[in-house]
């Protein structure tokens, strides 16, 4: 079941050099292996931000939350969830 | 290059039936022309709503305002784009 | 699976009475048939409004689309959406 | 009497671990004292967030604001309230 | 029990000056009769507007949606619904 | 002359506890005094909120100026201002 | 006593020429009757709009309301009012 | 004297095909006298919209409301202006 | 030529009270220096906030730019800008 | 391939003021060198503001990522991006 995933991240500006490098560290070795177990099943950034759009691919709300969450930046972005499903004019067999 | 684009259909009640079934006809007919030629990559329904989520797939600015300006319901749609590129933690090689 | 939907009714003004009666008669029946069939789990009234509150409870994504988009006031409405999930701190065994 | 109330959480980064943990332990036990007690009828969490969707019965506004204003998140949360009545076509004696 | 009621009208300009003239008729004397009643305790335009601030006195949400849904106007307007309670430094003992 | 006024208190996290309790507790003494003096009409709590609405009387705007940014929490609220006036259809002969 | 009132002309584009054109030229004596008389004490364009930036000078805000909603563009309007006084750092005299 | 204006077209879908071509022919010729006048220096598409960004450079205000309320489309659009000036780390002489 | 200037001061909390004080009166000297020059024309409180509404006579944006960077209080405010020129209904000779 | 890109800045009012110095002479040296090479095209303060109107030219979207990310401003801005291409109606042949 897929959900789009848009992220901006806000790190405040006093946080430490090494503190958000070892978060900023986190996050992407999550996301690879996310993405390597098939859940998060696209990730873009939006040009000239610090953002993304993401796919995930998940069995449920419930993990969906539960992925996300776990994010390493979690605490730090705005995130906007949007159910997706199957579109009557997708050609596409596994966009769904 | 990718392009992220939200549609949102906004047709007037009072439009006749068959001129709504005509222009969706037609519409359907052109997405599908663009997917299969590789321009419109994903899209979806956004659940609960009669909107979808797109990720075109086009030379520059100048063919996306070709494509998008070309639908059928352009006229009756709010739309929103978002240039995407390359994350530096996806893992996909054919995501930018 | 939950979601969390809300509905506000905006009919033209200038619809005919009777073609107004005839659509929320439908979506009367439509929605109590939606209840008893367990899908639609929650239906409130906003107070002060021509609005609800509703709980879906859902196979997936692609069901909530196809139960929410056959509304007969599906046309006329504003509608958001938000996925749930159980809460950690929640102490009731059917709210997930 | 049924209210909606939504809260989102925005907890201080800077705020110390320990600290977030106490107020959260308090907060978990009182919301699941108050659905006990009948007050907190619904607790979900919206997924991909640090937010619920709640549904409260209480005697009045004034038992509203005193519920509400005494959560230990109180100071740091974004909360919208509406209140609910039964709906027309509702099917469900309990829900208002 | 109050609730702080806003409400701004927007008739269609379309609509033929007798009818608009003859629902207004129809909330003015509604409007008395609620305000004779105790229901209706304040009613004040705004400066500068079509649109009033008001305090009702109900039983509970749903005499509440009764009555505001009941306005000859309703379908007419945007209204926004506060629920209040008595505030720990009022010194009235009415307001409440 | 009458205004509408609400005042959303957002005392900043961080704030010492006594420092705040001694802000509020001039706050409560302020709006007392202005309360007996009739300048401050009315004083109701947003249920489920640190918010009011209020109703001020006052000579002109240049009162309300004065009162109101004498207010002890005035930094820390959010304070919108709509000036009222009587309504065509109101009963009450104080309510201008 | 001053209010600064932002006026946003927003006509039907279906409304017929003449009639546009009639009340135009009623809204135009009007305003000048009221510059006459020194309510409407000044009268700005926006450039680029169809709007503008006034400042009026009345007794109280019933005036203001008398004046405001007697405008024949009045029903065609967005309109935001503020109430203005004194500026503790202004030089001039008759800006009160 | 530089001006950012952002324009949307809003076309009502109503309009007969005839008269929109009509007033987009007008809207042309306008727009093509004014760059080659000088005062429309630059003229872009925003891509997947029916919008552009636009920078005009006039004597002052009254010149550029002159000019933008004569746009043949002007009715129909939705428009946006910001004052430009030479920021102090342009490399560009004709930048101001 | 004429702008509206609408500033809304936002000093952080935490700033020392005779660091506030000091800044305050710079701005009052620079206000006061601009209202003689002829540059700030008119400067209104907003009654009930900590803004104000003014008007700015100058030759061009490059000198808006240069008057308004220059306030003590320009880092902790909030400032809008709108061009304004003569309205067509104006009997003022000098409100342009 | 243009892009129109508007930045505003919000420096935290805590930074010293050495701290925001360097980050200024170095943003301005990185707008100026990407200027020369024909990146930055554009470069307009927005008069009132601590922001600029900017038009990049770039080879794709990763292109203005890299080029927008670097700026050493970056972590302090709100940015918008917006995709340009020629307007049919343009007469300037380098606009696109």
């Amino acid at each position: 079941m897929l959900f789009q995933v848009e992220m901006t991240v806000k790190l405040p500006p006093e946080m430490p050099t090494e503190q958000a490098a070892e978060i900023k560290a986190r996050e992407r070795a999550y996301a690879q292996e996310l993405q390597h177990a098939g859940k998060w099943r696209h990730l873009w950034r939006v040009a000239g931000s610090y953002a993304n759009v993401s796919i995930f691919d998940v069995e449920d709300n419930a993990e969906l939350q539960e992925l996300v969450s776990s994010l390493p930046l979690f605490p730090y972005m705005e995130i906007r969830v949007k159910p997706l499903c199957r579109h009557p004019s997708s050609v596409r067999d596994d966009d769904s």
